[in-house]
């Protein structure tokens, strides 16, 4: 799988910034002081640059949220117990949780992928059941996974964002859900950025400051005893990962691969995304970052990767939330590139 | 009319903090962390205590475009010349402006209205003509409008108001358009903040920093000769606002009055909004300030009124373009307050 992987990485080339000058020609064009919408021009060149074509379609947008389950909460680093995964991915089928509501305002479907989940879903549900393992293993007394796990929990991201390439999809998304999983994104932010633990490490979804500080010497104990390493990114995602955060790597491959935008979340999609642009720096101009989550670790990774997060609204929920947000921005900007009318179609006279 | 306006203010009152707690009672009871949604759930409190309801609908939404001139103009503040006012309004008919793109992005829809444009409309278009003067006159050499015309476009915005929640409107929206209009916005920044003139005075649609120092002087000049105070929040709005803004004040005014959420944009509505906060400091209340403009007096204004912007995206246009993003976070925010399922509705654990 390592063959096909490196197959895959070979196709992902930088932006060619041809693209973004011709569509900044355009902005430039339309009924507005030039660069006046800010950010909004940005994203449009950026989406032009991404799909090289000049005028591309941004119709169907798809957020996949991968589930997985984390061997860590035995140390007690979680707010929630373990069962919240699978019960929550039985609210993500049913369209009661958050990603759900704000899927359906940013007109997007909500794909649930069980790439981990320590529960027998029944069969029948509208779930992508792609598990790999139970959940980790405790990070903190063994490596989280094997290569052969890790590496096959990355290939499902490759595949549904292949898949999700096949269906027409114009956007993807990347979202997450697995209790424990801030532990895991901590450690490969420790890894990756090689910034102490304590400043990479928050609340994840509420513990209080001195369960905060036992996270931390978790998280501590998880890096002494796997000694995960930059160099090698599967081994790290292997040792100190999660099965969510392995498969939303793949999904940011495969889409940069097939030349779609990856709106990124908050802290666990992010450190996905870590994990691929070690691999391929070049994936990193394929994403964009929806929002800056309140986890410390986010902007330090954002940060790493050169991201600027589009808007900071205090959130930190995951699931893809921040990402369905960003795809509004990312649809704004692309409506303004695409129905304004230009200074010589509205015969509106131009700066002096 | 000034009878008028103290009969409307009368009625607007400050918000009771017991509905926000209901509201936040309720998110705190959705399938997440509790305030992981951080400003959108904010949002969705904020919207439950203006409308005082527990369910309040979010559906009809209207974003109100007064366009005015300004004499100023004659002074060469702007890179624009003035006829841009009127030919932008008519691009904002036809719908190939920026607003038209992100108003229908975000389901409201756009009312114009011709408050002040040096331009004769043909009848027939679908504008609502409420001319008070062809433009302001030249704040820099005479009052920009008389106290009598100031008060007529303030109770245009008023009326727009009232007009708006008779049809049924939910949420309001207030943009501007009026070449020269950022030169009156500060000069009502500095009276209003009290800060200089300078400090809140930018590049407008796109003057380079050698006008900008021009344009300062010519506010200052405005201000020696006027002498505004506010005190005298309407004579203020004469002497040295602008026909647009005062329409603002008074649709700020109206919304709050009706228990109605009215979305800044930038600096323009914001300086709006900054006069009817001197008449009625509970209008601020009613407000949601969508995002940060370039406008260096923006952010003052903001201060000084006690208002955070959601998002800043380096926008500067004006026109509404701004508010209707902030429309679609409150959406986002009164969906997830509406649509998700509660801990007990989805069989999730809650933390322990």
């Amino acid at each position: 799988m390592e063959y096909e992987l490196a197959q895959l990485t070979s196709q992902i080339t930088p932006l060619d910034p041809q693209w973004t000058a011709r569509a900044q020609e355009r902005l430039d064009s339309l009924t507005k002081p030039p660069g006046s919408l800010g950010k909004l021009e940005e994203l449009a060149a950026h989406y032009v640059a991404i799909r090289e074509e000049f005028f591309p379609r941004l119709e169907i947008k798809r957020i996949v949220v991968f589930a997985g389950d984390h061997g860590v909460v035995a140390e007690g680093v979680s707010a929630f117990p373990q069962e919240v995964t699978f019960q929550m991915v039985a609210n993500f089928i049913r369209g009661g949780a958050a990603i759900n509501v704000l899927a359906r305002q940013a007109g997007a479907r909500v794909e649930v992928v069980d790439i981990g989940v320590n529960h027998d879903f029944e069969p029948g549900l509208n779930l992508i059941a792609r598990k790999v393992a139970y959940g980790t293993r405790n990070l903190a007394q063994e490596p989280a996974m094997s290569r052969e796990e890790a590496l096959r929990a990355v290939w499902v991201g490759v595949e549904r964002a292949q898949e999700a390439v096949e269906d027409g999809v114009d956007v993807l998304a990347a979202g997450d859900m697995g209790i424990g999983n801030t532990t895991a994104a901590a450690a490969l932010a420790a890894v990756f950025t090689d910034r102490p633990v304590g400043a990479v490490t928050g609340r994840g979804t509420g513990i209080d400051p001195s369960r905060v500080t036992h996270k931390v010497a978790v998280i501590n104990r998880a890096l002494a005893l796997n000694r995960p390493t930059a160099d090698d990114p599967i081994g790290a995602l292997a040792a100190v990962g999660g099965l969510e955060i392995a498969s939303i790597a793949g999904l940011v491959l495969g889409a940069a691969a097939a030349r779609r935008p990856l709106v990124l979340d908050g802290f666990i999609a992010t450190a996905g995304a870590l994990v691929a642009a070690r691999l391929v720096p070049a994936v990193v101009d394929y994403l964009i970052a929806a929002h800056r989550s309140v986890e410390p670790g986010h902007q330090i990774i954002l940060d790493h990767l050169g991201l600027k997060p589009l808007v900071n609204l205090n959130m930190r929920l995951g699931e893809g939330t921040g990402a369905a947000l960003g795809i509004n921005l990312l649809e704004a900007g692309w409506r303004i590139y695409r129905e304004m009318a230009t200074f010589e179609e509205a015969g509106v006279a131009n700066r002096d």
